[in-house]
């Protein structure tokens, strides 16, 4: 029995909101060991007088040392089990370009790549070829004609472009193409187990006329396959928790990540005032909304500790705005770490810090590395928090009599 | 999937060294509520200057309240799951006496005893007769031959020595003949199931040659035999993190050990000098190195507190010399507590420190059992050492994309 099996027995209704707020890789690191952090740097005037009246604590994104992507840290924070439910490399692309996959899909991460005359590759992304030419090259192999099947190729960034297989019989079970070394041909896609045979010949056939439609290109004459998977079973948000949930993120991985777990994703936005309005105007149709905020790892994987300094500060301003609507329940925190130091995500806990009128205050003051380890949620796994946020809502009944 | 698989997948390779500096015992209680500790007594300069640097924790060996033998504890440290995995009781015991079990080896633990001429125990422990009058014992039974059959005993200590049985289709299933009461006679080894008859048919026809070997001996005439166990079968170090790992330990107990997980064992030391010489001289070879210090285990299985803080004292006077290798991630901790109030292993969590350019340093000062309770990596499972000893290396991948 795991907490979301709890969850789905003991969820209940009421008229309460729960807000989480998430700023992608919050956590950070101090640029000397007697440093401060970003958060600690920053000043945060909201967030702080939040943290008088809130109990925080620090999240484990998946377990000790383990460095989530984005995908596993969602997954965690929306209360699924990072190492239960596994999002393929092929669906998360695909979810990372606004893709909406349905049940049966495959989708599959490609690269560009070069091969010589003999078929042998010499360049394993084709040069990190530039976007601007890569994707004319992906949007020709929407030529590819395969019969029985729907298909769908999408431009990701530089070499990378999604392929989605839409039919029957069709699972993710293949293996990669490519051999992880030049001088050597493209492997074929071999079917894993009996019931990933159609999908192994499709991606031959799809392979076989892509291998025509880019002859005599110059900068990327062939492709690998990798990740071929299909759309990740997740229970919905209504299932498990009740709730009819919201998504307000600007990235489509984020928008993707929520959809995948049931979530609407409501309206459009650019900034983060947009997505403040946006929960505005839906306040009154949903119960939980997921506040997706990207630039505080975006600037952490820059390396730009002053800049990350900034996007808190500028997540700070708005929360008077989010705190005046009165969710039941206000979270903040990030799915990892993305300390400047390393300019890359990490495995450190994650200052989380929860809002409620029936949550135990604590005595930190301020949601900072240094002060969540002292905090009432002590050193908690993510996929906790969201049983603890339908706690404080008044949403979960009792388990046992 | 558990954290071992997760370090099988993600781990990679770069320059870093890694040093575990175990205390075996580390932790300790105070004498009164308001006393203090061993390690809050003891002066330990160069350990609190790492502190500083560092994050500690507080390590819980096994389970809350679990207090482990010196075959869990270290599992644990090495990241192996020590409920998932168990070295039985004869393999540990030949283990301790530094005899290398191969796969297909049974080690049984055997304790000398005395039986009347009706063939019922008097003493289950032969009065714990002494070292020097057990240990010729012992070898005489080295005489037993069984076809087919090869055959070891080992002297332990007092009424105890080990008996491996080394050939075909034999295996560790087999009911002890101890009966834990004297006034009747030992059992039979049984088969506990179809596999391992001959093991028992082997382990019958010993005790028969020993019973003629051993009579007319008046101090121990007989044996009763325990833990019939094979070699474990774990994994390596290289297979599950990827490291070239060295053990540099004085006692066979843990050399042990350290050989069951692959590590290599490098050199003779009878001192902790020794040992650290034995660090500098192969540092080059390893990325890894597991350097256990008994002495803080045995001083408080002594119950002597004074003499507890002195070897902690000891061991921080070698910390500048391990310091001035400049491993990236170095870390002191203890495979238990061993508290001399108690004169025993205990349950309570192990203070523990991590120092390397990335962790996220917390505002502890000095390694206690005080200060681990508010330390950055708070309180964790023995067995995620590892991956946070591997992430803080630069050496584990990115969990998903």
């Amino acid at each position: 029995m795991d907490i979301q099996d709890l969850t789905r027995q003991l969820h209940t209704q009421n008229a309460s909101k729960i807000v989480m707020l998430v700023a992608d890789g919050l956590g950070g690191l101090p640029r000397t060991p007697d440093g401060q952090t970003e958060l600690e740097t920053a000043r945060t005037p909201h967030l702080d007088q939040l943290a008088t009246r809130g109990v925080q604590g620090a999240s484990i994104p998946v377990l000790p040392g383990i460095t989530p992507g984005s995908g596993p840290g969602h997954l965690g924070l929306f209360g699924y089990d990072p190492l239960k439910y596994v999002i393929g490399r092929g669906a998360l692309e695909a979810t990372g370009v606004g893709f909406q996959l349905q049940p049966g899909d495959v989708a599959v991460r490609c690269n560009f790549c070069t091969i010589d005359r003999a078929g042998k590759i010499t360049d394993r992304r084709a040069g990190r070829i530039a976007s601007h030419e890569s994707a004319p090259l992906a949007i020709s192999l929407r030529q590819v004609s395969i019969s029985g099947i729907e298909l769908f190729v999408e431009p990701v960034k530089e070499h990378r472009f999604v392929v989605v297989f839409r039919g029957d019989a069709l699972q993710g079970d293949v293996a990669d193409t490519d051999p992880q070394a030049t001088g050597v041909p493209p492997l074929d896609p071999i079917p894993l187990n009996p019931a990933s045979a159609r999908t192994a010949e499709v991606a031959g056939e799809f392979l076989a006329q892509a291998h025509h439609l880019l002859a005599g290109q110059t900068k990327a004459n062939f492709l690998t396959m990798r990740g071929f998977a299909g759309k990740p079973d997740l229970p919905s948000y209504r299932d498990v928790y009740g709730l009819r949930a919201a998504a307000i993120a600007v990235y489509p991985m984020y928008k993707g990540l929520a959809r995948l777990v049931g979530m609407d994703i409501v309206g459009q936005a650019a900034t983060l005032d947009d997505q403040v309005a946006l929960l505005e105007q839906h306040w009154a149709d949903y119960d939980f909304f997921f506040v997706h905020f990207k630039y505080t790892d975006s600037t952490g994987e820059d390396g730009n500790f002053e800049a990350k300094v900034k996007r808190i500060e500028e997540l700070d301003a708005v929360l008077p705005r989010i705190a005046a609507l009165q969710p039941q329940v206000l979270i903040v925190t990030g799915d990892h770490s993305t300390p400047s130091w390393l300019q890359s995500h990490s495995w450190h806990p994650v200052p989380t810090l929860l809002v409620s009128d029936c949550c135990r205050p604590d005595p930190c003051r301020r949601l900072t590395e240094r002060d969540c380890i002292h905090g009432g949620l002590g050193q908690f796994e993510a996929k906790y928090l969201m049983a603890l946020a339908l706690a404080n809502a008044g949403r979960l009944g009792k388990y046992g009599a």
